[in-house]
């Protein structure tokens, strides 16, 4: 039985896309001493015993001759900060190694580094597939990192996300039409409040309230801002410094007022900006303490997806990463 | 020159799992009819023109005969929500197929449903590949639909989150002792705040701050407690109502008071709960809104990890995901 195919190559290139992979690149030594690389997705194991990986080349691809050629080559699975690594080696360029800092592997193979793991491999097999040809090889050495692995997915770069088992479902008593415990507001209330809980209480035991600890925050960012540009960095906060305030901070040392064209501007003191540094320091101990608990990759996956949100969800607030925001 | 493999079949499998995967499951009908699947993640693309596809096979896989009979398999990749579809081919059992809904493919190849793609192949080539097989297909049809994918990763399931390149770095500028954009105690509560901050909206519209807001969804909930009870709920908030408040609620008619042994509980008036639902509603609308800009999959991610988040930085307030914790 004969079957027309139904599909055009964009619509087999879309349903490829859907199968998520790490990115590799794939390095060799060509005969002439000349260093090749490419990038490569269509990396996977073969083999346990012996240990066996391919890779699948296409016959159009001008490094094709150099690893039809090689009797080695290198594997190296990327980590999720090797992007541009990635790019460097999908581009035909002249020298795609210039400038990288690179070991010598076995029968000369050029090996990358910061890799989530490296395989050096001697060519085993080689066959057709299509317009690519299949390359198979030994593994004869490996080396690796606890590096978040860089995931490509439906054509773009991803990050992985470990799936906790441990998270209940919602509750199936759960009023469709009321609380629940998956929406998200609360979600990140408790998250929020929670991280913040401890922060506060540092805070708190140098006898400052949240709204003081904001003000001193924004200061120690940028020094010599009016009350009201104060504000408008935690504005998002719902909340807000008075006069007030900012002269009991000035009373207990923490800030200077100075006077410029009508407008009263604070200043941080020696004592103030020592004080704002240690608290600073002590929140992002906490961090680091909740990061590492969550592991480095999922840390990774939660502050680029909680960016997105914060830029999704500002209605004119400064903007958090802009530079003039600081200004 | 020849060089002794310096690392175990355990350093192998665990450098392997540093790339990540899809997984898919591949299914086939043997000559006797019966329906034969398993689960791989050993699949990639060889080939656009003709399209092709390859996945490779334990020597001593149970299905291996049925697989080499086979004139045609069909590739299945799963998405995010099928990893017990996942679980369910990866072990040997007498019908892996019993109760699922299946459709029949090319040369009666049984096709499973829900997959982010599917791919039905005309075996074209097997290969040797040291202990396993290399099945290379012909692709003659497929399917896809928008699922977020499964990704497989260091031995576990995961999920994929976009990497977003309008992220921008930390500012190059930025005092590393001092405050930084990329705090994550900021960016929650820049995500928490900026939300809630549409929330709040709602809230004040009908006269209600807050701390009564939180008091109405908690009664929501479960009806009938006390304030101490109530505040419980939202302690992580640092925030808490009063009698007064409660009392002034009751006197808007949003609540019944109800002396039960000693001991105040507040209810829901019918005019109180409809506000609450209405006031929840409207929340949930906001939420549906900003995931959806944040897309499915990404949603899907980000509610996993604050979830985790909220699990590790609980310092003893009830439980979110506990029934326990609504009585």
């Amino acid at each position: 039985m004969e079957h027309a195919r139904s599909f055009d190559p964009k619509e087999f290139r879309s349903a490829l896309g859907a199968f998520a992979t790490g990115v590799t690149v794939i390095t060799t030594r060509d005969e002439d001493g000349s260093r090749v690389g490419i990038t490569a997705n269509s990396f996977n194991s073969v083999s346990l015993d012996p240990p066996m990986v391919l890779f699948s080349l296409a016959r159009s691809a001008r490094s094709l001759a150099a690893f039809s050629r090689a009797e080695h080559w290198a594997v190296h699975i990327l980590g999720a900060g090797q992007e541009a690594l990635s790019n460097r080696f999908a581009k035909s360029g002249e020298d795609k190694f210039a400038g990288l800092e690179l070991e010598e592997g076995i029968g000369g193979t050029p090996l990358l580094q910061g890799c989530a793991a490296r395989m050096q491999c001697r060519s085993a097999f080689r066959y057709e597939g299509g317009d690519h040809l299949i390359f198979v090889g030994e593994v004869l050495a490996l080396d690796r990192s606890e590096a978040a692995p860089l995931v490509f997915h439906g054509g773009r770069y991803a990050l992985a996300t470990r799936k906790s088992a441990d998270l209940s479902p919602p509750r199936a008593t759960a009023d469709a039409a009321g609380f629940d415990e998956n929406f998200l507001g609360y979600l990140l209330a408790r998250a929020h409040f929670q991280f913040y809980e401890r922060v506060r209480d540092h805070v708190a035991r140098h006898g400052l309230d949240d709204v003081e600890y904001f003000a001193l925050s924004v200061l120690s960012v940028q020094d010599g801002r009016s009350l009201a540009r104060i504000n408008a960095h935690f504005a998002y906060t719902g909340q807000a410094a008075t006069a007030a305030i900012m002269t009991g901070l000035c009373a207990r040392g923490l800030l200077h007022e100075e006077r410029r064209g009508g407008e009263v501007l604070y200043r941080l003191s020696a004592e103030g900006r020592g004080l704002t540094l240690q608290l600073i320091t002590a929140a992002k101990a906490l961090e680091a303490e909740v990061l590492g608990r969550l592991g480095e990759w999922d840390a990774a996956s939660l502050r680029n997806l909680v960016k997105q949100l914060v830029l999704l969800t500002n209605q004119g607030h400064p903007h958090p990463w802009d530079a003039a925001a600081a200004a």
